[in-house]
């Protein structure tokens, strides 16, 4: 059995975990010998960023060799996590042996932070990319970014896109075809797709500097690295 | 206050309530006097169609005058509600007084069992958009369709777009892009969009009726009016 572990920890953002896991458990049930979990510290209810609270499927303690391990990001909770110990190393005890190691967001901050992405090309929310390369990965402006048994992806949204992939990859152009048209995924944005034209990075940095200064508030050292 | 309040019962498919919810969110966090609920029976989580449960942030007896009331959809829990008459009492209660009805999939069929579709423009996950028409609806082949006081997407990643235009309507079109730039709302879809002319939906009917007749196995009238 192939587990596709995504980890669920208190003040994720949903859409991140939620996109993905749609996509790779219409691959579960397509494919046998694919089993898609939701792994947390136990099986209480988590808060999240929405208005819904998020229970996990098993605990760390049930799922010791995933085939994969998918990781969402979040805003202030995710970049509290990157000074949170306890969380990095079950980051690091699911991903050793995964042949897939696979973010969502700033979920990829946790990966490095966990040690996993120095000398390897990433991506995350395009808010944060610059974090990256504090921990030595080499950011990367694309929807995902492939290095060795690393994926991972871009803001919130572009976890879908990276599980569609991921299902490719796996299973095939045909299953992906088919997963793609059981969650009608055929994107059609308002207004089409972001003009990164219109979009003043440098603009938005205090706020981001703001978010991050308030989330590492207790951890000056690591804000101190990570800052400027 | 305006209440934006999305319908949790048993069995849904997460990311037809996620995928809206993270936009009408980011919406509440950007315009004053807007919020975003979550509803259920209690707060208690429920099992869905994935390995997650989710639980809701209110009752039905906290959030009594929405603004807006949004359904999910799912499976053959969500065609087994067209059955339960005390689901669709709680939408109509919700409904009444709404300005803004919206569901994704197969949420419309909820809807529609309602009474609330009756001589309307609606759209539904394709493999069952033609159920529509055996309450009184009109099935359109959308994205999304607006029909008075009702706003019906397709199938589940549908919501996303509806949510954003729904984001346009209500706080017009700068707010709806920034919304769409916070969850980098920029699909990509490996394989490009769906190639409708390549789908066989004759061929695939004996399929949604096999999920419909095992829903309503126990409501063999309902299930002979919805048949055929």
């Amino acid at each position: 059995m192939k587990d596709i572990a995504f980890v669920l920890y208190p003040g994720c953002t949903p859409l991140d975990l939620v996109g993905p896991l749609q996509v790779l458990n219409a691959l579960s049930r397509l494919v046998p010998d694919h089993r898609t979990v939701v792994v947390g510290e136990s099986l209480d209810p988590v808060y999240t960023d929405l208005p819904l609270l998020l229970a996990a499927s098993h605990t760390y303690e049930q799922i010791t060799d995933p085939y994969a391990v998918v990781l969402p990001g979040g805003l202030q909770p995710t970049l509290e996590g990157l000074a949170d110990e306890r969380l990095l190393a079950r980051i690091r005890g699911l991903a050793e042996g995964a042949e897939v190691i696979g973010s969502v967001c700033t979920g990829s901050l946790l990966l490095a932070a966990a040690g996993l992405l120095a000398g390897r090309r990433a991506t995350t929310h395009w808010m944060f990319r610059d974090l990256l390369a504090k921990y030595g990965a080499t950011p990367v402006a694309q929807r995902w970014v492939e290095d060795g048994p690393v994926i991972t992806a871009a803001g919130v949204a572009a976890g879908i896109d990276m599980a569609l992939h991921l299902v490719q990859r796996l299973a095939g152009k045909e299953i992906a075809a088919e997963v793609q048209l059981l969650i009608e995924y055929d994107p059609q944005p308002p207004l089409g797709p972001i003009d990164w034209s219109t979009v003043d990075l440098a603009a938005r940095k205090p706020v981001s500097d703001a978010i991050l200064a308030q989330s590492l508030a207790e951890h000056p050292e690591l804000l101190s690295r990570l800052s400027g």
